[in-house]
């Protein structure tokens, strides 16, 4: 794992104002992006306080040296693939130096300040050309609250805590956050109807989840094993794998969710590097004593010992009607990466073990993950308990189940006494009418 | 559909020897592909008999004009999305002009002759990027046999009849014919194991498929109406969707097939055009009478009367010692893709139903196409009852699934009185030892 370094120390500051103390962009964060300012030109950026700075202009400064420049280089374009594909050495270059830049007292502050642009005025992209995307289904809470909707008396089915369980996604329908998303319309058949009938969802649903960037990855036939599995990690986002429960429930069989997850995904924007999220590493903790050891390609000391998570996972909701009274967003759920039941580094073990090849800006993600109480889960079929219990708003409404012009916003953040607190920024859409 | 025109005309001759009565490539396919001389370097290509036609170097002769140079140009470099995406007025505009050229008689014989590759000495790849790979389930023979090995009783679940089933594939591990395949290694539990554990696959298996390219595509959150269904599909290959039965018994559940399908999958790497296979259309065949009639937005009237395909398709097996005895490939299948219970223009029209976009070069397979009798299976575990009745070979051996060494070729051609038979060329590989 990522030893602590200069980079991580709560003292530092920042001469950027509004970054010391922001809640997600730190001078210890430094996330790497795609934005486009006012002339509209994509550029590879990081995230500091409400600024970005523009990486391609820094590196025209003659400010980057060696591995720092290599990783600026790579950035260039309108994709980081390149970059990600270089693995730890540049990148953590990059960031070491960065922090010296961008820390109060720099000598360069002047040659540096011209090349930050106010985020609100900037558009956020994806950040990497995602080759291909697979879903996992690591939280174990949310893999008992669907089951046991399914199967009361056996909710977990018995591969679970033998197998990292995935499926491949589609890669084409990711959107960054802000993208409104389109109410799909689909086939689904009531259980009380004789026939199956195709019109807008009735039962749309969020997923809370984190994504994982992949780095160098792989050649094809060739796994990689458990142990540098971490080197093959770029970055984390926030991942909104949204879902149709009534389209999925009548597809599903045998084949696993395809049309009922297909028609958008939504992602933070910033890629939160594995060093800026290195004071957040802990112990595997959802994995109770008793349960079966993992097989050899799938266990490491040193992931065992700090390769999970501690991040607090938030989901809210803004409805029309809460926005226009002023009411703030209702958080439906909080919840923790600590609840995923497989780490990182065994899912990407796990995906490769056959031999599948990984690429630069492959995006994985976790699946929901959801806490064992109620307002933890990170859906609302498991919140509402299939749509039987609704949520209820400061406004007076309920909700079983996504409206169209709801907004659904998702929040990371590392919180560590002793440590400046790192976000991941937000995740959020806007859920527009089916096409009529 | 495309309408029979001179291009078809079975009396047409080329001046290209061994091109008349070509079994795959005669003058009335002319199909698309990637290909590198010896030079090594990657550009796009005609097959023509068993020589392959220079398109860049054919456009440097200008002897390429309007729509015909317009889809050259787009076929530039290392993968023809660029020219999938133009759509089917460029690509038919450099059909007829590839016809004339050709043809017995030309008078561009002289100039065009010298830009001809012998295939036999050059390497052939993927033919465009694919950015997403979708698999299909449509042939309805190979559903009720795998059916039948889990629910004897009722073999076909409720919604096939209703819902065109497909997922989601692995697109970075699709590789072009002659690739090895290596064996997986993977987590599998028999049915009288404790425990699971992790080895070689054992029951190795392929999958004969067709894959349909796409061309233009849609935008996310706009649906392609079936009608039009057909103007996005820019040809097709032969497809083997490589599968580890033990991996996949182990997995499945509940989210569908992950490690026991992305480790490979092989294509055959020409593009045959929708105007080639114009002559093999068919209606509908594969949905009897009685069985429930697709929902709207499955419902075309051309589709119906014309938008299925009469192909035939071959599996041969060859084994390290039928080689060596110099016996010829066993043939373990004869099918065809009459046995497609959705055509091709249902899966586009329903993979976007929900606002799924599609991009030029994505990939979606039709899933396995067996006919109803036993020497028609598209798989090893349907032809041999899931490994309890092994296929006997000239040999003396005897297969249950694939051994280290053996080669999988899929063959498939479109035969009809008084047309050329056109051919897709083969689709094959050797599968190598699991990594120790």
């Amino acid at each position: 794992m990522t030893s602590l370094d200069q980079t991580h120390d709560a003292a530092l500051r920042s001469w950027v104002k509004g970054a010391d103390g922001h809640p997600d962009f730190p001078i210890q964060n430094l996330p790497l992006g795609v934005f486009s300012p006012a002339d509209g030109v994509m550029r590879p950026g990081i995230a500091i306080g409400d600024q970005i700075l523009d990486l391609t202009a820094l590196l025209g400064t003659g400010l980057l040296q060696g591995e720092e420049a290599l990783a600026a280089e790579a950035a260039g374009g309108t994709a980081l693939n390149s970059l990600l594909a270089l693995g730890a050495g540049p990148r953590r270059a990059l960031r070491a130096r960065l922090s010296e830049l961008l820390r109060a007292g720099s000598p360069e502050r002047d040659r540096v300040a011209p090349l930050l642009h106010d985020a609100a005025t900037c558009t956020l992209h994806l950040p990497a050309a995602i080759g291909d995307y697979t879903d996992f289904y690591v939280g174990i809470h949310h893999a008992e609250n669907i089951g046991k909707q399914f199967r009361p008396d056996n909710p977990l089915l018995p591969n679970y805590k033998h197998v990292p369980i995935g499926y491949h996604g589609r890669a084409s329908s990711i959107r960054p956050s802000g993208t409104p998303v389109r109410r799909p319309r689909g086939q689904s058949k009531a259980p009380d109807a004789a026939e199956p009938s195709f019109g807008p969802s009735r039962r749309l649903d969020l997923e809370l989840e984190l994504g994982v960037w992949i780095g160098p990855g792989n050649e094809l036939g060739t796994p990689i094993p458990i142990g540098v599995a971490p080197a093959h990690i770029a970055g984390y986002c926030l991942l909104n794998d949204w879902s149709a429960r009534d389209i999925q429930a009548w597809e599903y069989q045998p084949l696993g969710p395809f049309l009922a997850k297909n028609f958008a995904s939504t992602i933070s924007p910033w890629i939160v590097t594995p060093e800026a999220l290195a004071p957040f590493r802990i112990a595997q903790a959802a994995r109770p004593a008793g349960d079966p050891t993992p097989l050899p390609y799938l266990l490491d000391e040193s992931d065992q010992s700090g390769g999970a998570f501690d991040l607090r996972l938030d989901v809210f909701l803004v409805t029309p009607r809460l926005r226009e009274a002023g009411h703030p967003p209702h958080r439906i759920s909080a919840s923790n990466t600590r609840h995923m039941y497989w780490t990182m580094a065994q899912m990407v073990a796990h995906h490769t073990s056959g031999g599948c090849n990984l690429q630069p800006g492959d995006l994985l993600g976790t699946g929901t993950i959801s806490g064992p109480e109620r307002d933890a889960c990170g859906s609302l079929v498991e919140a509402t308990l299939g749509g039987k219990e609704p949520i209820r708003l400061a406004s007076g409404e309920e909700r079983r189940f996504l409206e169209d012009g709801d907004e659904i916003i998702l929040r990371a953040r590392g919180i560590r006494e002793g440590f400046a607190t790192i976000g991941f920024g937000e995740c959020r859409a806007v859920i527009l009418g089916a096409v009529a």
